[in-house]
């Protein structure tokens, strides 16, 4: 069966940080809990976010998201939430503080352990409503901003995911002026991450149309936009059209990700930036893919990319070298000897199947090894 | 502000009415009232539609909608659910049998008179919560299956428009088995009004990229598949990418609509039937609205069109003659006396805002001129 959802709420615009009262009072929010993290706040961009809401000032905060959100940062949101008598969250930052808030406002009405909540676990459907979260987006890149998805890391280092339509923020407050200042480095890689998104979702042999027109979209932003907005940070307009196509490949995502996304998974857990990794395994992953893929699908593909149907990997790599990204798993500090167990994880991660071409242990081994260097 | 939603929950295959039980589980729904008509249920295809719905033999029903739905109909199908006992609607049939359950559904949280709800009035943000409805369409075209807006007539003869996103069907079941017997004269109608959503969403000036590209794979599919679907009811593909396309131009949507549908509006309220004067109008009304379109969208629009910039009027013209739309007005049985009226009424609409060009009284009475044989 086909089944086809799309959820979410989206103040896009230079400014819409403005309507931060307005939005929370429509979600009867009156006294949320801010949840950022230092960097956000010493980059004075936290300041930023809130300089247009008044009653801000009076609303508590906590700071403490690590850069991987772990379990333990959602508990301590959320002793901050009760102790504090807020009935909402206010997540300003990138994927890991929206995370962070998914996971306390998940706990605040699932009580007992979160592990029977995973995904992996058939989670899904246990999952109810949560306490409302607005996400102020502070980097264009992840998509958890308007996304069903949570990724916590617990006790033992194992990271864990959460996926329900619940744990879409009830808004998200999309303003450019607050990317501004993010570390390139940082717009790199969760510009590529979201590239990702969309190539691979649009790959995904999930039939849904909506979601394949606005992932075509999104590739077709990201490539014009995302260079424009690395090359310069005061490009007001490939910064808005960055953060554009960032929201567009998360809708897209809903149909599913594929091979770069699991073999990134691996890496992931060895603390590697998550979106830089998934950038430089793109071409060798498409190099393993697209041979599966219809000549129409191809052809669509290179078309959004502004290149020839043979070209595509190329293309990417061409890009990666364009914006920075390191040349391969090795420029990130991976060892060729792990190469081989990252094979079997990835083969076995849910993207596997969702990717246009099944691989086995063995081929994500070839395309990490074709990554490498 | 640039403000972008999309909900809706779709089920889309052939045989998705299996899918009714469960689906209905899910809602919390154990006693639906079954909202339908008497052409639906005398073509069978009530029949069909429940017909892997054991417990279905049990649901009340309520069959007494006309084709344009009114306020009376709403009323009297909220007597039989409350009579009945129901605690949710399961509406099978085209928009009027959709529409009338969510103005029953509507009535039943919202007490006292209608008129201050009306979109008109400002009525959007006093909509709240209403009975649960599952849509289940038999005609593929209006798209309120999955939209946020319902049209009933009062008693004055007057149509009303509401507008929330709490009117959207909290599932549609799109199978499109349930389409194949509908009257080709409907098929067209609906289809080409479907066609008219996505080109007028489409060139709306609203900022919604992601309801743009949905709005233009909606215009691709439905030049190619409506075609082919009125000539070959078993044209299974066909009838198929049909209810695609006519949910994506529902999606298109949300940006709003245009000069076609502002000129509609006067006709609509002498009986004609709505989708088909679409289809006639929007011809003339491209004429009136391209020149002030930017080359990039007209491109775009033609690309998806399948014909040349210049030729965007004549090629929907030729669509129009080839599935057996009616020339002009005149042919609907439109008085030429009545012309200068309806540009009076189109120009007071809330379509011509949403436009990409506002047009003046006399603008659409020289549209509707033009449009006349």
């Amino acid at each position: 069966m086909a089944f086809i959802q799309y959820f979410a709420r989206i103040q896009i615009e230079s400014g819409s940080r403005k309507l931060i009262a307005a939005e929370l009072a429509r979600l009867g929010v009156q006294r949320p809990l801010v949840v950022s993290d230092k960097g956000v706040a010493t980059a004075g961009v936290l300041d930023l976010a809130l300089s247009a809401t008044e009653e801000a000032a009076s609303w508590p905060r906590f700071l403490d998201v690590p850069p991987n959100p772990t379990v333990a940062s959602s508990e301590a949101a959320l002793a901050a939430y009760r102790r504090e008598g807020c009935d909402g969250f206010v997540a300003i930052g990138g994927g890991s503080v929206i995370d962070c808030a998914k996971g306390a406002a998940l706990m605040l009405t699932h009580e007992g352990p979160l592990e029977p909540l995973l995904a992996r676990r058939g989670g899904m459907d246990k999952i109810g409503p949560i306490a409302p979260i607005m996400a102020v987006s502070t980097i264009s890149g992840t998509g958890t901003e308007i996304g069903r998805g949570a990724g916590l890391t617990f006790a033992n280092g194992e990271k864990g995911v959460f996926l329900s339509h619940h744990l879409i923020p009830r808004v998200a407050i999309c303003d450019p002026d607050l990317t501004r200042s993010a570390p390139t480095r940082l717009k790199v890689g969760s510009g590529i991450d979201a590239l990702g998104h969309a190539i691979e979702a649009y790959l995904s042999p999930a039939f849904n149309p909506p979601a394949d027109a606005i992932a075509l979209d999104a590739i077709r932003r990201l490539v014009k936009y995302l260079p424009r907005s690395v090359a310069d940070a005061d490009d007001d307009e490939a910064r808005f059209e960055l953060m554009m196509g960032t929201l567009e490949a998360a809708m897209g995502m809903w149909k599913g990700l594929g091979t770069a996304h699991a073999l990134s998974m691996p890496f992931d857990d060895l603390g590697l930036h998550h979106g830089t990794l998934v950038g430089v395994l793109m071409p060798e992953a498409l190099r393993f893919v697209l041979p599966v893929v219809s000549d129409e699908r191809r052809a669509n593909l290179a078309q959004a990319l502004g290149c020839e149907p043979t070209a595509i990997p190329a293309s990417l790599a061409a890009l990666n070298a364009q914006i920075g990204l390191p040349a391969g798993l090795s420029a990130m500090g991976v060892t060729e000897d792990s190469l081989e167990r990252a094979g079997a994880i990835a083969a076995g991660t849910p993207f596997n199947h969702t990717a246009a071409r099944t691989g086995t242990a063995e081929d994500y081994t070839a395309i990490a090894r074709a990554a490498f260097n």
